[in-house]
């Protein structure tokens, strides 16, 4: 298969997943690596004014199926097996960015760690150890 | 503080989480477990026809934090510090049903784990495990 | 391949790994749950008294093992891919205990979740998830 | 309290861990970063040749233990809460370094990161993140 470039995966996630359309942002896949924005939107608050869990643990679990894409080609039915997430840090009311670096790239399993930060801050605000199974017809 | 009922719980969740009113709601609390269920909505699909990763994370949290209520009460900026999750098997596209289990009440840190089946299902399709921080001023 | 007993288990344990003969005895094994004993010693104890999460990580990693092997027969090669553990309480200085419970038996990967209690105490003093990958030619 | 060096942390381990005494040694602990070497033993193995995952597991539970011991000082009853460990490939029979990161200083949980690599390769053979607890007397 043809490694996607990020452009190529916006594409796709702007067709796979319309109700994100807009708000989730591929920058930059290169096979061993991946950045990913999300836009800040009020919809993610929850109380005590900060970013829900679940907003980061999409963020997360879509940076590293970019990574995936960029690597080894387009594997739609590529599917997390484990997502293992830590919250550092209460992230700001801004745009969050994943910076998801590969692990492993076997066969079956490919597994990355992804670092989330605010936009314009250097803390990490939550740390994501991310576990893909590849199907067999898509694996090269 | 009060330990609170489900249907307080799902009072604060529509109050608190208006995006997700109607989604979500809590069928059952009683301090040392919690079920909760979520209703099937097509946007929650992911290529391949099946629900996706974040709405399951979602739901293993929500199910926390509403045993969490009911086992120490009204405590909302308890905050998620890790969540992990394992995908077992697809879900059929129908409502999911979280089961979460108390495993530790201490001070500072509850500890519980969340087993998710699509309603009418027996076999697991997802199983997490949860860590939540209470904030001191809520800890009786 | 023929799924094993506790006693054919216990056979290849003192085979395979004979730094750890006597301690670890599978009592249980029935292919869907698995309960094993690590005897008490002085060796395992950390600063504070208490048994160390080495000790409590092997014993959670060994009685999934076991568990597998219960479950579709002797499959030595079959690794540990993830672990994640939490510690909930202060082990006494006393047997311990593992409870595992199968919760996904695929082709290439099983999913098990762990109790780990004291001897003679209810509360546990730790639960894990672990996951197992099976080589090819040993499913059935 | 007084960050601890790497001898310090050495000279704690080799009094408190007395059966661990020769094969655990930190190289290098800065506050946010350090590395510990485990000396390759046969005692080690599990059938296929190839260095256990309690063995790794243990590696990485030390290198974050000696991380905070160089971060905030002595504080031998920090304890871990939550390790969650990817084996990624099969370790060489060598010695194992592990590099671990401060992902998060908190006043009661400290979180990092551990990458496990064979000595003289530069793939990784596991991931580990480890959250420890930290008693409030020992906090700055």
């Amino acid at each position: 298969m043809t490694p996607m470039t990020a452009d190529q995966i916006n594409a796709f996630f702007a067709e796979g997943f319309p109700g994100r359309t807009g708000a989730l942002v591929v920058e930059h896949a290169d096979a061993v690596s991946a950045r990913c924005r999300i836009r800040y939107d009020e919809s993610q608050l929850r109380p005590g004014g900060t970013l829900s869990g679940p907003t980061m643990m999409g963020l997360a679990d879509s940076a590293v199926y970019a990574l995936i894409f960029s690597a080894i080609g387009f594997s739609p039915l590529s599917v997390t097996t484990n997502l293992s997430i830590n919250f550092l840090r209460k992230p700001k009311p801004a745009d969050l960015i994943a910076e998801a670096r590969l692990l492993k790239r076997g066969k079956a399993l490919v597994v990355a760690d992804v670092l989330i930060r605010s936009d314009g801050e250097d803390a990490a605000c939550a740390h994501a150890v991310v576990t893909y199974s590849i199907p067999p017809a898509t694996t090269p």
